[in-house]
Formats: structure tokens, C-alpha cells, sequence
């Protein structure tokens, strides 16, 4: 968990071959976005500009993504993904066969610095 | 196009085996979600929700999936997908093989019903 609030929590994944990938969780169960009344649904949706502001900052992408499947497991949360030339299938959807797996940054490290980052961020 | 306001459009998506697939388009040129002031943003995802909401009630789908990606064309656009266990390659993201192109539902009719209901839809 790289941070926290009443209502959402961001978490940076484990998804070798892209760096920064974050998960932003709506805590209570919900199943769409649509779901959410609409100062819910501006607040969740801040904070998930938000990690894409800092993540920018921090890692300087050449694209960001952004994302809320769920069809697998439905409970609303927000991919938010920083696309570089060297991830494992840029330019094409992050869900498409991966050319390789290798992280160019250490998560534990990177974790550290998020957490510090959005512990300043205005969310 | 099936909804279209000061700020952004909404388009039915020609995605064969995907029925339903819309497109919301800001109409200026930004990149990013997060490159959009509070303000605009907050206008943009109602707008993206009233979609979603649209489409749930029109077609019964067993969920939604939400995305900007743009790494290939980077101008702000949010996908709306209904999934449906018949559709192409469900529960898989959209992005991966398709295992079939079959629409169930005629494309041009469903964008009159869909021109229809925005009409109605509080946006």
C-alpha cells in the first residue's frame, strides 16, 4: 500500500515488465463507477488524476493508461499505468502477450518513493 | 455520434464482436485525464458514468469495463464497454485475441437507441 484515505486506497502491483503500475481500490464494495453518487465518483476519480500526476512526475512515461475492468473480479478499482518504450509490449494494451518481464526499477524502492510522493500530493 | 455537448462526444464504436462499445471524446486537445482541471474533469466522468449507466440499462451486461489508453493515439477518449458473456473474447480484456466478430445486435439501429437515451439521460 503506497497510500491510503477514507474512502480508497492506491497500491503499486506486482506486474513484472512495467514500473508504476498502481491499483487506486474504492473500499466500499461496488461493482461499476457508475455506482458511485457523484461527489463519491469526483473524489475517487481525483485521486486517481492524482497518482497519474505523480506518477508522471516521478517516472516521466510516454503515455499513461488508464483502466477499470473487473469482468474477473468485480469490485470497482482503477488501473493506473505508466507506458515506456522499454515495457514488456508497448505500444500495444498492457493485456496483450508481455515480450518480456523484466522491471527496470526495484519495486521496494519505488514503493518508498511513491509513498512519499503522494504522502505530499494534494489528494 | 450519439450524444454531443459543449465539452465532448460520444461515439458507437464499430468493434465487431462487441456490441454496444462507445467511445467519449474531449473534444480539445489534452493527453492526459490528469491534465484536465478539477472542473473539467469531474464534467467528463459523469459523463463517461451517464454512458455506463446508459448502457447498462439498455443492454443487461454482466459488466462494464472503463479505459483511456491512447498510447498509440494520444488525445483524451474513454472506452465503454459492455461485456457480455457471447461477446468476442470475454471475461479477457477486449485487447486480447478475438475469438470471434460476430456483432448480435445491427450497429445502426443500436445507435438510434442509444442517441435516444442520451437524449433523455441527465448529463
Amino acid at each position: 500500500m503506497v497510500w491510503s484515505g477514507d474512502k480508497c486506497r492506491v497500491i503499486l502491483a506486482d506486474e513484472p515488465g512495467f514500473d508504476g503500475w498502481c491499483r487506486v481500490i474504492w473500499s466500499d464494495h461496488v461493482r461499476e463507477l457508475s455506482d458511485l453518487a457523484g461527489p463519491d465518483r469526483d473524489h475517487f476519480m481525483a485521486v486517481v488524476a492524482a497518482v497519474e500526476r505523480t506518477l508522471i512526475a516521478l517516472l516521466q512515461p510516454v503515455k499513461m493508461n488508464i483502466a477499470a475492468l473487473g469482468t474477473a473480479a468485480p469490485h470497482l478499482h482503477f488501473h493506473v499505468i505508466p507506458r515506456f518504450e522499454t515495457d514488456a509490449n508497448f505500444p500495444a494494451p498492457v493485456w496483450t502477450e508481455r515480450r518480456h518481464t523484466t522491471s527496470r526499477l526495484d519495486r521496494i524502492a519505488l514503493a518508498e518513493r511513491l509513498r512519499s510522493a503522494f504522502a505530499d500530493a494534494v489528494i
